[in-house]
């Protein structure tokens, strides 16, 4: 059984396995550790941590060797958030996803918004770009999972009342075109979600989050995966934050005493 | 007035600056954004973010490109950790130091532990290297802050009762031999800290941590700078590990409630 077999079947409808995503090698191996059976990057997380905003502003060497770094921090398959696929025709979202898979990533998202242009990508040509990356994967005889994002409610795009009708067309569209699976970020009210699982014939990915239903809910309602986006590494940056008024407006080292022990860290690393 | 000369000029006796130890881009830009003057880096919270242990394992080109990354992410000075200098000769020490300044550090530190030996570095051979390190730096032209540390109150080397007078010893040849500032880590009582303020000709190094006693005790003692090693990146590892157990335990996303905005995160990388 190989890491991909292993991340394919922990796709199942209302299996909503949680699948968190990472920024950076320690966060990976807590994570693993914690026993998560997969992971995810995040493309905000680890651009922030490499000093890039989110959007496809990271160099792109510095994206796969991010996720090379995650990938052998851990023995748990992991996913790559590659943005819209850093490029605007199938050759080129099937270069940026062979990176990926070089890299070590047993499948990745895409996203249908593209944040050069700054519109959604026509469905059609979202389709295209689906369908060349898995005819790659095919020839090379590579199992890659791709879980193909609808950014209509992420991003608030057209009329509000149309949006989960809207997301429905795009995602139906790309399972048909051979997403593996699909992602609707930004939905948070559970009718929609159960709607949403029902209508598609692949595993839904939903993003968890401050005003989502909570895992068991999104289990309910036939969610088969649940990811976080870049909020667990937003969170630790507001503690960072915290962290640094402490030490300038009291001049004390409270934080330190809740911090893991030395050992304890190098140990995640020492194998 | 140049990077360099500015962090130069926040070591003063009595001055009790801190110096926050960051290991990404993003730990970077919050600390610089809530005004620190400048900024160290973690060896420690660099090797474990990018997936190795503490003590000479990382990959050096991944410790500079890490170093590059921070120094490029602020407008601040910032000075480097390179453990033992990763080489047992003043050349290897130096070509360290030379790397490290091409990333952009205007300074670094050097510990007296060889962590691969085991042991310490004969205060002779010590000397030699910091001589070897300013040498260079001066026939090439450049201000570079050379921060010797001791590591016997650390690592408890030797007897406990003469741990302090030995590290005195060290660091006054070491400061002879033309370090600009010298560190003592471990030490957290003030009597020994004001002693060896005292004692020593060049500006004294706290790392303050959770048994310490508090910057303005620190400052009264007649400190210059105050760092913090790795214990902010190991407090944010442990909330990691709350958000973990929050995902995994309770499958609830109560953390992301106090995330940072993204938009937030991102406007920190978009200058």
């Amino acid at each position: 059984v190989t890491l991909a077999d292993r991340f394919f079947d922990l796709h199942a409808r209302g299996a909503a396995f949680v699948l968190p995503n990472v920024w950076d090698a320690a966060s990976a191996r807590i994570f693993e550790q914690q026993g998560f059976p997969a992971l995810a990057t995040s493309s905000a997380g680890l651009a922030n941590s490499l000093g890039y905003a989110d959007g496809e502003h990271i160099y792109v060497d510095e994206l796969y060797a991010g996720i090379a770094r995650i990938v052998h921090a851990v023995h748990v398959p992991v996913s790559a958030d590659l943005e819209a696929g850093f490029g605007n025709s199938p050759d080129a979202v099937v270069a940026t996803f062979e990176r990926a898979a070089a890299a070590g990533a047993v499948g990745a998202n895409i996203e249908d918004f593209d944040p050069v242009a700054g519109q959604l990508v026509p469905i059609e040509e979202q389709c295209e770009r689906i369908r060349a990356v898995k005819a790659r994967a095919h020839a090379i005889g590579m199992r890659f999972f791709v879980n193909a994002r609808c950014d209509i409610v992420l991003n608030d795009i057209g009329p509000a009342e149309t949006r989960v009708e809207r997301s429905i067309e795009r995602l139906q569209a790309f399972a048909a075109a051979g997403a593996d699976g699909v992602f609707l970020p930004g939905l948070d009210d559970l009718p929609s979600i159960e709607r949403v699982a029902a209508a598609i014939a692949v595993p839904l990915n939903i993003l968890g989050g401050a005003t989502t239903p909570s895992v068991a809910e999104l289990k309910r309602a036939g969610v088969a995966r649940v990811s976080i986006g870049s909020s667990a590494m937003r969170r630790t940056l507001a503690l960072v934050r915290d962290i640094a008024k402490e030490l300038r407006d009291e001049g004390t080292f409270a934080f330190a005493r809740d911090a893991l022990p030395a050992a304890e860290v190098n140990g995640l690393f020492l194998r």
